[in-house]
């Protein structure tokens, strides 16, 4: 299968790089299937219902979250009534929403996408380490499993998602980390056969700090009173993912390598 | 002028990869200056004088370090007496050592090194963002001041990286993170002229948790008592650099782009 | 002189508190000066200037606050027009108001009040060791200095502030700390004779989480989701303060004993 | 029932302290139970068996730990093989030891006590709230369950260790709080009977920075280098814990009040 994670879309620039660029990318990849992370798609704070389904039209199949998954209100019954859309797997038992979700891919496939949030320098979840085992003993890689995984660690720490990405080496085709904002250079495939990204980036404007207006961030670092309200950068946004292309009879990687398009960082096209 | 910046280098596997391959960098990017952050040289844990030779008849013409300076008592009188090693600059009054330095290069350069560290999800030094002011005060790029001027941002928030970058955008050549052990893939050139990278990832084995062995990584994370202590992966070692090219006249940068060698990663070559 | 210090004052009951009881405890403990932490005055967050004239009013000569200094806009002009009205001292140059101040006492008397805030799980400001140490330089306590110095330290951890109190034992009279909302039971005086309180506690309602209704700042702890608004708890509040006598020649501390009035905790007058 | 909560005891001047004031403290305050924090008894990181013994034969009935729980090597397997000696309950499946257990006391009376550790500002274990109310459906105080229930929450923030105390309230005898070091002065019934003191201080030297030298704590804070190793001071040490007497029929509280007896805090004893 040919798979693609698009990293964290960060308002309008980030909306504006996925849908003008998407369909594209599906065709001249020929992919089977696209998650995105939209976490920060309605002005850099969360998402709204009205916002997946522009994304679901753009291409994406599933749609995950993180850190920002509460900040609109509306999007919390959407959590439980929109099976494309997960949240964190690891919140407290009772929790809105899923973070688990297997998904039907063409040709048959089936696709199990699992999103867990990190604790090193976060919020205290229950341990993401075990949510991912347990989903993994659930549903094996592979025949009379899944054909894909996809395993999404939005992180703080690079350590804390490397860490997951061995421990799922082998259970999964693609371990990959969000939340940083900036894509990582280290897209390989493990000894036991997952490929793994540390982030892969946002989808927006990176003449910015992480895709917010620079002014206002700036502020906070240094002037440590409250500034302005973080704004998203709004000039012409980069999309950033990580392509997977997968072995049909095991469900592993047979290769990984970053998608960029946009105006600011190096363009990069998987060979295909 | 041409310049390489080398990130954190991980015990022996990182060491190898940068005496193996520096001196073939050198030669065909026809670098002028060569700093390289060594504060995991010794097993992982800081550097001795030793080390420090051994980078610089390498090819390395400055070392920097972070937090883990201090992790060899040894080290400790060598940062006052070894003019080319530098520790973050923002430790408070009285610290041992020094956190910026004027270097000569080949046809009468000057080259300014500074290094500060982040405070966010570290230990709150003095401000990273004044005391990088303080210096590109005193010196200033360019004709009358110096000829270039690399800015280390020591941090484990890309946020904090990136606004430093800015804050600092047409008055220093390159400003580059490290810490993060993971190369972004984020390299551009910011409005104003200077050259930026998140990180610039590690050098040594990436087939580890950011250079340290798998397991002892992995039951800090999962277990969450004490196991062993880390030490570095001894799998072959990636190097991971940031190279620039400034303008002789103004110092900014024209040109910058990753320099990966190794057996994990994509190998990016700058064109030559 | 006869010193007291109030701690965090939690909205209406801590305000209440504080009005009903202050003239009692001013004329029974014979009081010439009375400083008290407003952060939390409106409603839990920040202060603003009618209440800080509350306050005035019930008898306070100083009004410290913390890092609720910045919730209310309002203030922020007032810090710098009300001179009885100190924030942090430790924030970077530049930043609206003063966290030093020298007051006239009866009797001629002068007493100087220095807030600092901490450092260890908080936000990263300047060196509050380093600042208080400016201050004691500047200012000595005693004959030719002041009377009396009030060193406020608002910090989270204990060992912050008492670390602190004894890199000011024998410059200040009084080492006090504030922010954790519970009163310690650790008054002393330090072999140089600096009194010293981990913590005055605040005035509010005991029968909460912090001076905060219950349900909601238990749901932050439980559900990792956002809930309802953190909202003062409104039953009847209690006083927390640290009351200290100083030896007129010295300056130091010749007493230290809290004050507790009010429903919830075990009451506590100093002999008087 | 008749029972006492001992705060951690810091080195050998907290276990002089315990050793000895305890005999006169069970029998004045006729004692039917004590529990002590050990966390901190061998030279201030964890304990050893042979200090279990010595605080044993003190009077101590429970050990319960913290944080410090695994700083001497040779306590491991006695945490298995120890039925007195608790660790947190909420580090993950699979850690030695145990956080609950259920004890004879004088009269045929049975004490469950449970130990967890909070996670703001600590680390990420699972979740304390959750981990107590599983204890708390498992066993009920009163008839038919347990005569009295004792919590102990480890934890760093005054905000987690009150949530905890209502959250329990009702459910148990007592919630008391250690590992600040300081003793709060906040001792109260909770609406629904259930005994609170949000820290009961430490065992240990209070000339000192919560019970280490204060040189080297002071260092750590002031210098940010590694210096000395943090050991504990060693002056006379004082006794700090919380006293709770309980109604025979519902194992609710009656009264609470601290205890202290040594030479740096004002001396406090129930009244008997
Ligand atoms: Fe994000
Ligand atoms: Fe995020
Ligand atoms: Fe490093
Ligand atoms: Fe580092
Ligand atoms: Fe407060
Ligand atoms: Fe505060
Ligand atoms: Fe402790
Ligand atoms: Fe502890």
């Amino acid at each position: 299968m040919r798979l693609l994670y698009l990293g964290d879309i960060v308002g309008r620039a980030g909306r504006d790089a996925v849908v003008g660029a998407l369909g594209q990318a599906r065709e001249r990849l020929r992919l089977d299937f696209v998650v995105a992370n939209g976490e920060n798609a309605a002005h850099g704070f969360g998402i709204t219902p009205k916002l997946c389904d522009e994304l679901f039209q753009a291409g994406v199949d599933v749609i995950t979250l993180g850190n920002h998954t509460w900040d609109q209100r509306e999007i919390i019954p959407h959590l439980d009534a929109e099976p494309r859309l997960l949240r964190p797997a690891n919140y407290p038992a009772g929790t809105p929403g899923k973070g688990v979700g297997i998904f039907e891919a063409p040709r048959g496939k089936k696709v199990m996408v699992v999103q867990v949030m990190g604790r090193l320098f976060m919020d205290p979840l229950d341990c993401p380490f075990a949510a991912v085992e347990k989903e993994l003993r659930k549903v094996r890689l592979g025949p009379g499993g899944a054909d894909a995984i996809i395993i999404d660690i939005h992180a703080e720490a690079t350590s804390e998602k490397m860490a997951l990405g061995h421990v799922c080496d082998g259970g999964a085709s693609l371990v990959v980390g969000g939340h940083s904002h900036i894509p990582t250079a280290d897209a390989q495939i493990f000894p036991g056969g997952t490929a793994y990204q540390t982030d892969a980036g946002m989808c927006g404007d990176y003449n910015s700090v992480i895709g917010m207006k620079k002014d206002a961030a700036i502020h906070k670092f240094v002037r440590k009173i409250p500034g302005e309200r973080l704004s998203p950068a709004d000039g012409d946004g980069t999309l950033c993912a990580v392509f997977v292309e997968t072995d049909d009879r095991t469900g592993l990687a047979v290769r990984v390598a970053p998608l960029r398009i946009g105006p600011r960082l190096a363009e990069s096209w998987p060979d295909c």
